[in-house]
């Protein structure tokens, strides 16, 4: 069986142009741009938890890594480096080497750089901490949303959910929208164009890991405020579109997995968020309004109120 | 049982003072100071694998935390803050409580602040990324050793697995000695201080965490020299005084887990050394000379040579 240094150097060492020292000693040495603030993200994917243990490895590493680029998104940052901790039970090179390719496809996509990390043996688990940058003082903060702004989201919700429930046996779908649904799900594209190009005209961000109403949650509580959402403007997938409402609407609401951009913005922005969102090739809507009287209320397109029960998928309870 | 926020905020929310922007946003901020250049380590423990199911969670909490700064020890960096993700079979307060506090206990030592996380449920693992500053161009790097250079090692060695051998009882120690051999093991001392006090008079660092032999090894590799280790000047752990002459040197050169630093330093950087070690309370000796000859070569202080086969812990490996 090759070592531990032999699996990290061949699978896991790349040419790192853009960083002052990459892997291979005790530490990676970064050399911040002035006026740059950095951005830190940390997320573990746990077999399991997080994802079937037969995962394509492939797969596996595109959304290991886009879960934190997600995160990067959200702040409206540019992805610079990560570093990685792999915990696996044996040293397979049978499923090392789709995982670092399914990793690096993603990483050269966004000029990312692997800079350091940790391979080990033990239960199949992968730690990611992403880093960014973003000008001082731009970033997009949970706590800034403003009464009146705009609540949009990007792309389409639900996707992810009902992809994981036809996996789990609870639902069916047809052959023509699976691939899309399980697409979402397994090989989620991180909105970083979208979050850097809306940068300055946004007021706070949150990306959609959890399901919308808890992620939004978090912005209404740092914010100090509250929302209405009009469930009828929201971006239902298509894979939904022949599903029932109710479940349409707890995928939507509750669902997780989106990695879709949560964010408000005045409405005097609305022109400059449709030119970004034009320009990054990526859909967005307008869902609801911050108010100043704290909660969420659901209402549809006729103003009335809508119950909803369900909140956001919760790692320790016991779904 | 309490969720994933409950859990969160309640153990591992603490004021960061000196950080832009801490946990609770997508991201962390952190602003770095003109000059600075950013170090980045990251390191994973895994239950069964680098510690026992059954460790102390307040020693865990303290160890998680000292191998990753001990990496910037080793680049001589000041820590500035870190990401933990712990994976949990539960959310056990009674595990939480002692964990949380081991870690910022050895946190706020070395104003080390945590900026953000990821907490689910899983096997037992704990994956910290640390970050720290140090003025650009004067990290200790591995790949700066000079031929004529001074191997240092800071503190004591083998301790740590004469600890571990004890525990899984292959060999028995005396109950004087057998504290401080566990406080190696489980509490390990960072040489934060020792690697910023060096950094202007020494040229190359590695710590210690997986034998001398092994980690040296990676500073002549990227070095492209050798070296020759005189190991009858190895500092020797109080523990190992009664042990076979063989297991001491077993537990010197190739025991792991020392977290002590290795570095490399001109002759005429002796007295600044000295006085470095002085002022931040650290021991540290002399134990060889870097070498053009490629290769590690062993001696007794009459200069014959010493056969050793063990190289280095490998948590690949079958041992």
């Amino acid at each position: 069986m090759p070592s531990e240094f032999d699996l990290i150097a061949r699978f896991f060492t790349r040419p790192t142009p853009d960083i002052t020292l990459g892997i291979g000693d005790d530490c990676a040495l970064l050399t911040p741009k002035p006026g740059m603030q950095t951005a830190i993200s940390c997320d573990m994917l746990v077999s399991g938890i997080h994802f079937f243990a037969d995962t394509d490895p492939r797969q596996l590493g595109h959304k290991s890594l886009a879960v934190n680029l997600s995160d990067l998104a959200a702040m409206g940052a540019r992805p610079v480096a990560f570093t990685l901790a792999l915990s696996l039970p044996a040293s397979d090179e049978a499923w090392l080497k789709p995982f670092s390719e399914g990793l690096f496809a993603l990483a050269e996509k966004h000029h990312c750089e692997l800079i350091g990390g940790d391979t080990t043996r033990g239960p199949l688990s992968v730690c990611i901490t992403v880093l960014g940058e973003v000008p001082s003082g731009e970033a997009l903060r949970r706590d800034q949303a403003r009464v009146g702004d705009d609540i949009w989201v990007s792309g389409t919700l639900g996707e992810a959910r009902a992809a994981l429930e036809f996996l789990k046996g609870t639902i069916s779908l047809d052959a023509e929208v699976m691939g899309d649904a399980l697409t979402h799900l397994q090989m989620p594209t991180p909105r970083v164009e979208l979050g850097m190009a809306i940068r300055r005209h946004a007021h706070a961000a949150i990306d959609l890991s959890d399901g919308l109403i808890g992620d939004l949650s978090h912005i209404l509580n740092r914010s100090k405020a509250g929302a209405t959402i009009n469930i009828d403007t929201l971006p239902a997938g298509q894979v939904l579109h022949d599903q029932p409402h109710d479940f349409q609407l707890r995928c939507m609401l509750a669902g997780g997995d989106d990695y879709e951009l949560c964010f408000t913005a005045p409405v005097s922005s609305r022109t400059a968020i449709l030119e970004a969102a034009r320009q990054t090739g990526t859909a967005v809507a307008v869902i609801g309004t911050i108010e100043k009287a704290a909660g969420l209320r659901l209402v549809n397109a006729k103003g009335e109120p809508q119950a909803f029960a369900d909140k956001s998928f919760d790692h320790f309870s016991t779904t």
